[in-house]
C-alpha cells in the first residue's frame, strides 16, 4: 500500500440550483480515494452500516481501491444531506445523521500499518491521534480538519497538527483556529505548531503553500460548468497524495508538481455529481488537463 | 512619451477599521501615473480645479510624470470619500462630488498624440471614444470602466470595448455586462466584442487574462498588512503598462510578465495610503519583490 486514507463514507442526498440527487455515494474517504487511485495504490478506513449498497463498493473496486480497512458495523452509513445556494457560493447543511460513523475507531490492518503516505481526512482529532498511533514512521502525513474540531476538540486537533507534515485547512479554519485575520500571520502561527507546511484553501480561487521560508501560490483550474462541488478538497488532497507518492521525492518542488494534480483531479470532480466524472476519466486525459494548466501558470 | 494615462485626478477622504485620512491625493490618474513611471515615461491627461494644492502637484513632479496634459480650470477639483468596513471586504461611497470633472473634456497635447500606449482608466466611455479619436495608431491600448457605464451607457462602452487592444473589468462588472455568470463565458463573451485579451480583475485573489485561444492565471502578491486598498487596479494597470512599454514585446510572454510587475508595484501601492508607498519604493525593491513573486509561483 502507498497511500492510506482514513476519513467518512457518506450517503448524500445535494441539492444545487438546477438539480437534486439523493442518497449519491459521498464522504472525504470515497473522493480522497478515488482521486489519489490514479496514481498509487491506495486503501481506505472508514466504516459503513449494513445497509451500504453493493453498488457502492463496486465503485470503490473500479478504482482499485483497498478496502481492507473499511469496517462493517450493524446499522446505517453516516448520511448527510445540503443544499447549494445560487452560484454554489455557499452551501447550507440540511441534516447530519452520523449513525455507524457515531462510534467508528479506525482500526488499521496490519498490511497498512507501514504505508508511507497517509492521510487524515476531516474527522475528529481524537480518531486522527488513533491512527497516528497505530502508523509506524511514515514519510508522510497530511491532516485535514473543520471548524466543528475548533470549536469542540482544539486541544487534540493542536496535538494532530503537531505531529503531522502538512495541515490543511480553509481560509476561514486558518484565522479562527489561530485568531490571525492576515492569511499570512494564521500560516505563520499554524506553522510553529509544528508541520512543515501549511495548505489554505480558498476554493474556487485556489490555495496557498505556506512553509517556514517560501510560500506557493496556486490558482484553481477555471471550469466553465460546476455541477456539484461536494468533496472537491478531498479531491485535491487524494490526488496530491497519490501523486506526490508516485513521484518518490520529498522536496518542496514535488509537492507543487502535486499540487497540480491534485487541482486537476478536483477540477474534474466537480463536473459532476458523487464520483461520476472521476469514473469516467482516464490518466491521459488528466495528463493532458495538468499540461494545459501549467500552461496557464507559465510564466516564461 | 511611452505611455499615456487618462483618467480622473481626485482628493479622497478615506475611513479605514483603523485610520481616518482626509483630502488625500488620489484618482485613477494619479495612481496608475505613479505605477508607470517605475518603467516608462509617462504623460497624464486629466483635469484638475484651482483649488489643486502645489504639494500634489509636486508629488507628481518627484514621479517625473509629465503634465502638460492636466487641464486646470475654475473650480474645485474632484472629491470621493469612502469607508472600509471590517477585514478591507468591501468599501462604501460616503459622497462623490464631480466638480471639474464633470465638464471635463479630455485634450490631448500634440506630442501625446502619437504615443505608442494608452490607458485609458476608468471614465465615461465617450470620453473614452474621444480619446481614441485623439491617438494615432497607437501600439497597444489597455481600457477600464465600472458598473455605472455598463448602467447608463453600454452602447459606447461597447464602442471602446471594440476598439482597444485590452479591456479589463473586475468579476462582477464581466457578468453584468455579459449576462452571463460563468467567468469563462463572460469572458468569451467579452473577446468577442473586439479586444485581443480580456483581463478580469479579483482584487486580493489576483486576476485572469484571457485571449482566444489561452488563459493565463495570476495570484496577487500576499501581503501582511494592506493599510488602504484604493487604487490598487489602477496602480496594477498603471504598472503593467509601464513595464510592458519598456519591455518593447507584443507577445502574450511579455504581458504576462508585464502582469508581474503590475502586481508587485500594487502589492507596494496599499501598503500605505495615497501615493505614500510608492514615493518611497525604488526599481531595486520592486525588482526584489518581482523576483520573490516569481519564486512564489513556480513549478519546475
Amino acid at each position: 500500500m502507498d497511500v492510506i486514507v482514513v476519513g467518512s463514507v457518506g450517503i448524500d442526498t445535494i441539492e444545487t440550483p438546477t438539480e437534486k440527487r439523493e442518497s449519491i455515494l459521498g464522504g472525504s474517504a470515497s473522493y480522497a480515494c478515488a482521486a489519489s487511485s490514479y496514481f498509487s495504490n491506495v486503501g481506505m478506513v472508514g466504516v459503513v452500516g449494513t445497509d451500504f449498497p453493493k453498488n457502492f463498493r463496486d465503485v470503490y473496486e473500479s478504482f482499485n481501491v483497498d478496502l481492507a480497512g473499511l469496517q462493517t458495523v450493524e446499522g446505517d452509513t453516516f448520511r448527510w444531506s445540503g443544499v447549494y445556494q445560487e452560484n454554489m457560493d455557499n452551501r447550507e447543511t440540511i441534516s447530519t445523521d452520523l449513525n455507524v460513523f457515531e462510534t467508528f475507531s479506525p482500526e488499521l490492518p496490519d498490511n497498512y500499518k507501514s504505508c508511507p503516505y497517509v492521510f487524515l481526512a476531516n474527522i475528529a482529532p481524537e480518531l486522527q491521534l488513533h491512527v497516528l498511533d497505530q502508523v509506524q514512521s511514515p514519510k508522510f502525513v497530511l491532516a485535514d480538519t473543520m471548524d466543528l474540531w475548533i470549536n469542540i476538540a482544539v486541544e487534540p486537533l493542536k496535538q494532530v497538527i503537531s505531529r503531522v507534515d502538512m495541515m490543511t485547512l480553509n481560509e476561514s479554519e486558518a484565522r479562527h483556529l489561530t485568531g490571525e485575520h492576515a492569511l499570512l500571520r494564521a500560516a505563520r502561527s499554524l506553522l510553529e505548531m509544528g508541520p512543515t507546511y501549511v495548505l489554505i484553501k480558498k476554493g474556487e480561487h485556489g490555495s496557498i503553500l505556506f512553509s517556514k521560508d517560501r510560500i506557493f501560490l496556486m490558482p484553481a483550474f477555471p471550469l466553465e460548468e460546476v455541477e456539484d462541488p461536494t468533496g472537491a478538497g478531498d479531491t485535491f488532497a487524494g490526488g496530491f497524495m497519490g501523486s506526490f507518492a508516485a513521484s518518490g521525492q520529498t522536496s518542496e518542488e514535488a509537492i507543487r508538481k502535486a499540487m497540480v494534480y491534485g487541482s486537476v483531479v478536483a477540477s474534474f470532480g466537480v463536473e459532476k455529481f458523487s464520483l461520476d466524472r472521476l469514473q469516467e476519466v482516464n490518466i491521459e486525459e488528466i495528463e493532458e488537463r495538468a499540461y494545459l494548466f501549467r500552461e496557464m501558470l507559465r510564466i516564461d
